[in-house]
């Protein structure tokens, strides 16, 4: 969901436009340094549409024209060298979780600067927790950051986000959110939810970095996920895609959250493992406390636990068969369980995927952990600004 | 899967290239007749570059230069017009489907110029099989259907179908198929599996047209089917997407053909509902009278398609909870049964969906039917060609 781009920045001729830009910026980040004329052999654009280009994009800072002390002068006039400006921050995620504001930040070149947290009460307002990010943000690279060629917002937020035409699928965490960023940081904001989010972290920079086809799963409070389609983020026709926690298991008959029953968030839930570990007479007090049982190898706690994995395994396979995803990323508390969860999702997923995709699809834990919603921020503006997609094969 | 593009042909300046190509032609598609010099102010493109872009073109037959009648002279040169070419083919489908073969072409304005087919005994050798495409392309447009410019050829066939950089799956129905038909049409071969590309089809030209996010399940004597995502194929990272027809239903105990137990096609299949209904007491010698049977209001006949929607609808919204699409649409023979296959599946659905999701998704018998594959092949062509592809805003 892109907020902040006047309509006209989204014609046909916007587009193109911003297509040039995106082809300009790529090149200085292949090339290094280039000239005026260099651009224009390598790109192929007429000198006015080219100089129209740099213009906007040294006024925006994105690139600085240096004339270099090697360069040789002709009728007095250096040879000005175009290059892109190391100190422009060029995407900001920002992860706006249930408690707590993670933040992280790229330059013009696409390295991360830099991460920041913090933990806040649940009820924090939301003007106090863009406060917060706008602080968060100010640490990151020592405060040297120049956010005036801020090309995008990423933003992550809990619950469902839609598509820009149908609108939210329900009454967003802040409607205001986007212009109250927009304010604060005077760039356009991309909003989506923070799961699917960490969906394209770890297809970015975590556990299945440059997976084109990824499938990841959350087992924490809530049970849900995301689809990284052909290396960009799958979000479906309302925005509703990647909800494997309300997919039905076999004979599941437990009310969910959503309305439904026998959803797999009913049983494989931190929650839901808790509570049936307790109803199978064990005793944890929260979910560190069940790890401990599982890592002493309490056999009720990992009875209950394989219980759990079946269901998680058989609706892996389901949705493996819709999608022939390369790899399966499983992240959230619950993961932390290791072997005693992934052996028996693995079995159950082998058991009902088609034979012929059995050894295609790979298993793996999670690895960016609380920052993957802040980092799949950043990832869906490097993936959805047509300026900073890239050209001419440009993803999703 | 692409085959007969050199590995140089897929490099970035060759897409780049193609990038400019496809901009000419968008550019003349919608404007029609240009100069030159008005290419030059739409496209950007520097003079050099464009010059190149457009000889190619005219070469290729794609694009004729005129010296319109009412152009005024300057320098006794007529000021020359630059114009699609409409007698030039821009892109064939052919499905190749186990007893007959297909055939579909488009124009270079997109426009479907005609479609014919032919039933063929299954074991027909696959020379024969291309021999019987050649003739039926040539029975299109009346035989007057230009192939010089022919930009690419889009095929359908049985079985899986996997990607360029894994090789497929399992043995392609013929391995020399791409080769052979490169050599008979003298253009690139996109080949894809064509109840995937009846998805596309549907997606494109019929129940969904222009459905972004569209699910195809396809109900004949096996059950497959295909996602479009973002308004392109969906394909996965093996070429193992869309296999709906093998995810585990409750209590499904069946042996499938896939090497599985309990796949939806082990209750979904026509074979498979047909063997219900004899089992039940009913009578019936093919999928014909089974539908009689339905029409006459046979209760053991509703009972039993209805047992087989209850698994339809529960496997649909599973996928539906993962991908979240905007339509279904429902195809292959069983469809025929119509609203005592459609009622059941929607209230099975409408159970098993997120209730957020509940009144987003429309399900809807498919349009295209048999011809289904061969557009769909053509879709992929016009999805998925470079050069065809629409500039800038590329889909998928």
């Amino acid at each position: 969901m892109l907020f902040g781009m006047h309509p006209h920045q989204d014609g046909p001729l916007a587009r193109l436009r911003r297509g040039h830009e995106d082809l300009v910026l790529e090149l200085l980040r292949k090339h290094g340094p280039l000239s005026r004329a260099e651009l224009g052999q390598h790109s192929g654009l007429s000198r006015t549409t080219l100089s129209d280009i740099v213009t906007e994009l040294i006024e925006s800072g994105a690139v600085v024209a240096t004339a270099p002390e090697t360069a040789p002068r002709r009728r007095g006039r250096p040879v000005e060298a175009l290059t892109l400006n190391p100190s422009a921050g060029q995407a900001i995620g920002i992860d706006f979780a249930r408690r707590a504001v993670h933040v992280s930040a790229v330059n013009v070149a696409h390295e991360v600067i830099g991460s920041a947290s913090e933990p806040h009460d649940p009820g924090l307002p939301w003007e106090e927790r863009i406060a917060l990010a706008e602080r968060l943000v100010g640490t990151l690279a020592d405060g040297a950051l120049r956010l005036g060629a801020l090309n995008a917002i990423g933003v992550g937020v809990v619950g469902p986000v839609g598509d820009p035409d149908s609108g939210p699928p329900e009454p967003c965490p802040s409607a205001d959110l986007p212009a109250l960023l927009r304010k604060r940081f005077e760039a356009p904001v991309l909003v989506d939810n923070n799961t699917r989010l960490a969906a394209l972290a770890e297809a970015t920079w975590g556990a299945a970095a440059g997976g084109q086809d990824v499938l990841y799963l959350r087992l924490s409070h809530g049970v849900g996920g995301g689809l990284v389609v052909g290396g960009s983020l799958h979000r479906g026709a309302y925005g509703l895609s990647g909800e494997f926690g309300h997919i039905a298991v076999e004979s599941g008959d437990g009310r969910c959250s959503c309305g439904a029953t026998g959803c797999l968030e009913t049983v494989a839930s931190v929650g839901a493992v808790l509570a049936a570990y307790r109803r199978a007479g064990g005793h944890a007090d929260g979910l560190a406390a069940l790890l401990g049982a599982l890592e002493a190898g309490d056999p009720v706690a990992l009875r209950t636990l394989e219980a759990a994995a079946v269901h998680i395994g058989t609706v892996l396979a389901a949705v493996c068969n819709a999608v022939g995803p390369g790899v399966i990323v499983l992240g959230g508390e619950l993961a932390a369980a290791g072997t005693p969860l992934f052996e028996p999702v693995e079995q159950a997923l082998r058991a009902h995927i088609m034979p012929i995709s059995r050894d295609r699809v790979d298993l793996r834990p999670a690895t960016l952990g609380e920052a993957g919603g802040a980092l799949g921020a950043i990832a869906l503006v490097l993936h959805e600004s047509p300026l900073l997609s890239h050209y001419p094969a440009r993803p999703g």
